[in-house]
């Protein structure tokens, strides 16, 4: 784990951060699908092709979970970690990904994470921490959207600003 | 796998379902947080002492995953296998946890998810599906909420539907 250094007085909305990539295989998919999301179109090829997904196709959760590993490692120095008190998130579908340029996170993909700071609030009720909405892209090789997430995430102040107020 | 039989023409806006249950130790906690959320909080027991948590608390990231493990097997019977579109997650945090009676996920404790349909929609371009919304709690043997859910899922519909339409 790298450690974060950025507190929420010096986050700005519009702020972006460009994570690492990491690279996704069929051995990975495969090993996430049979722990947490053991269904055919996550764990074997022949089935998959005759599913919605149209080949194999990683969990959304699998995707999830790299992501968050792309944040925590190279892209979101904050400063406590990453402390997530929910998210909103989006695996674009068949439709939306025509629409869009997206597409499911297959093997061979290459994953990105660019995030953007989207709001900012300092909590009324503790004076050292405030909320921070976020939102990340993951993206693969080709630039094509894989996950939208949205998080509302804790960051402390710096001390700093606590002796001011 | 246990294999879904509920189409999207068997469902009714207020239909719950309960899983099997899960215990999640320490092992798995680190396990997964060494792969995917490598933050002390969710690795090291002394220094998740020191930080918002107060003591090892599983990643998210991780409830999420174990959460889609009950739903696959036992959780929610749908034909077709559980394919989300997208979901909004929670995790309640320390002040909402004392008000609602929620609290992080820890090891030692066996989860359960109930799921109600909230919303039942199907596809105007695509007679042969729709799209439901569930809500998903996840509790621990205390009956103490560490995880809320809300799924947008896609839901075939039976072929005597479209023969119909």
């Amino acid at each position: 784990m790298t450690s974060g250094q950025l507190y929420l007085d010096d986050l700005e909305v519009g702020q972006r951060f460009t994570s690492a990539s990491h690279l996704i295989d069929e051995a990975q998919i495969k090993a996430f699908a049979g722990q947490f999301d053991p269904q055919p179109f996550h764990l074997d090829d022949a089935a998959a092709n005759r599913t919605l997904f149209g080949g194999l196709a990683a969990s959304g959760w699998h995707t999830a979970a790299i992501t968050m590993r792309l944040l925590v490692d190279t892209g979101l120095p904050l400063a406590g970690g990453i402390i997530g008190a929910g998210a909103e998130i989006n695996w674009p579908n068949a439709a939306e990904q025509r629409a869009l340029g997206c597409r499911a996170c297959r093997p061979g993909d290459i994953l990105t994470v660019t995030s953007e700071i989207e709001e900012i609030t300092p909590s009324r009720s503790r004076p050292d921490r405030g909320m921070v909405r976020v939102r990340s892209e993951t993206r693969n090789q080709r630039s094509e959207i894989v996950q939208v997430l949205t998080s509302r995430l804790v960051v402390p102040r710096r001390m700093e600003s606590l002796k001011q107020s």
